[in-house]
């Protein structure tokens, strides 16, 4: 499988720079606001980009190893929690809501039967993953068709109009599978890379550290992304994978949430290294791993807030500092039009 | 002058708490949202609390040090950009209109005749203030005329129910002034509180030291904040501490800016040190000047995005997660109305 992701045309930069710097502001005063501008530009080949439809994909799966112990909470809380995102009550709900993001939740994988239900995408591919303690978390084809169907479902919301997509994800157990993924891809010691989650103590943590050393002691240490999908990921990961590849194919703008968000994206950057280019790292998440994963990408997240809730409720909260971007490149004034002098 | 600001109750703050916890997420997991929602609540003494009627407030003035050469632009652009927010153009009016904050333009003494014009407040005081290198900046009695312009303005936007306020501000010269400011009040050596402003280069950065050096030499370093906001003070500078003091009197959320922004709450604070208890610091800002007000208040602002535009922009990019502090309080489902069950 191969993936278009181009790296878009360079051409348009000068004329670009010409019109952030004519703007009613000392040069660059408007600091990363400006590269955020550059970069949505170039992306949309356009002096006056538009951010339009933005919708907000929460991917959900459960993990064979939570029932292993590597989370402070049960795997009922995974379904439980798309109740409430269904529902409306979650937090992404709430920052979707204010943003003006429309949300879907997208069901990759959660061990219970929701039915069909307003606001779920069934894409499910099992009711959870295969235990990685004992055997790989899912074959090679499922992964396959996880990724194909993230695919999919990116390549449809650019077929609706919608060219910015924020990344979420629920998955109990899920930042255990973004360790051992961060492990494989970035060749950062394990211990280096796990973290409290949604809050361990120190004896689940060292829990926890011992499970994932044994996980890695039968499945090795693969270099390859999809290898390594295929024997930690989570089918939410996965699929998330996909849709970041199909999103940047179709040339959309992708806003990236924290630790796990990013184990998905270190698979696709693997595959095809210039998704960076229509990535906005949305924000620093408490989770030590995730600084490995933004150094490895070379990244430097918009805000950070001490989030540590998944979700994609970092890239909610980032997503005024993206239209703010957009909108003064496109509302401002000149220093011709509004007739202010330049520097003295 | 005595300014009647109360530390909020205490007494609410375990309820409050309480409140955060049970909301479905891991505990603590919004991070600084969450200290965010305790303070807003603690400040309206609510469980539930509201941002109503948000105003952003630019104050303009002139200084009279400006024609000497403190700056990268000429004194024009005072006016000029003052012109530049009545007609909608700058980047203040773009974010305050995405941001849904009203906007108001206060003239607090810019050389400048404007007559009477929508969105524009005449509290000028003087055609810019006197030139500190040669005498004081202004009178006391026209500092105490600035505070309680000031103090006015914000009691009667209270009166017609805003609790939320941005402070941003105009005037070519300024970052000098703040400059002078916080050597007085922080104590910290002169050099390293002056800055690049709007874009001076290094012959500019000299000549600015010196002209600066040359102030102090003539104006002493006053320790009392009237003392110094007269020596130095700009009128938009002293009308806005003013502003600020009437708006923690009246228990409104102050969104505190950048450079210069935190030279007019340096003097607040010193006058009345609880107003503190109703500062959320927007984002920390690129001029050096900034990070020693900040350790001076013991501040950590919400974001840090290489701003230094002023204006108000990065209370403006900040109020959607004031907000988001608010609506997670407010709208989110509890563990028990969601049915979503807590740590194992």
């Amino acid at each position: 499988m191969t993936y278009a992701i181009v790296r878009p045309d360079p051409h348009i930069a000068p004329a670009l720079q010409q019109r952030i710097d004519t703007k009613t502001k000392p040069l660059g005063a408007l600091g990363r606001l400006e590269a955020l501008a550059r970069q949505i530009g170039l992306i949309q080949q356009s002096l006056a980009p538009e951010l339009c439809k933005p919708q907000m994909l929460v991917f959900a799966g459960d993990h064979g190893a939570a029932r292993a112990g590597v989370s402070a909470y049960p795997q009922d809380v995974t379904w439980q929690m798309v109740e409430n995102f269904l529902a409306g009550g979650a937090a992404i709900n709430v920052f979707a809501r204010q943003m003006g993001m429309a949300l879907a939740v997208v069901d990759a994988g959660v061990a219970h039967e929701f039915g069909a239900r307003p606001g779920l995408i069934d894409a499910k591919l099992g009711a959870g993953t295969a235990n990685y303690l004992e055997m790989p978390a899912m074959d090679a084809a499922t992964r396959d068709l996880a990724l194909a169907r993230g695919r999919e479902l990116a390549s449809g919301l650019a077929a609706q109009g919608c060219n910015v997509v924020g990344f979420g994800e629920m998955g109990i157990g899920n930042t255990a599978a973004a360790s051992l993924i961060t492990h494989c891809l970035t060749g950062v010691e394990l211990d280096s890379v796990i973290g409290r989650g949604t809050g361990l103590d120190d004896a689940g943590m060292t829990r926890k550290r011992a499970l994932l050393a044994q996980a890695i002691a039968r499945g090795g240490r693969p270099a390859d992304p999809l290898a390594a999908l295929a024997e930690y990921g989570g089918f939410e990961i996965a699929m998330m994978a996909g849709a970041m590849l199909g999103a940047a194919e179709s040339g959309m703008l992708l806003l990236i949430d924290g630790f796990i968000v990013t184990s998905a994206l270190l698979v696709a950057h693997a595959l095809a290294p210039e998704i960076l280019h229509y990535c906005v790292f949305a924000h620093r998440s408490n989770e030590q791993g995730h600084v490995v994963q933004l150094a490895h990408l070379g990244a430097e997240p918009l805000v950070q807030l001490d989030l540590r809730l998944g979700e994609g409720t970092g890239a909610a909260l980032a997503y005024p500092l993206v239209q703010a971007a957009v909108n003064f490149l496109n509302e401002m004034a000149s220093f011709e039009s509004a007739g202010v002098a330049g520097k003295a």
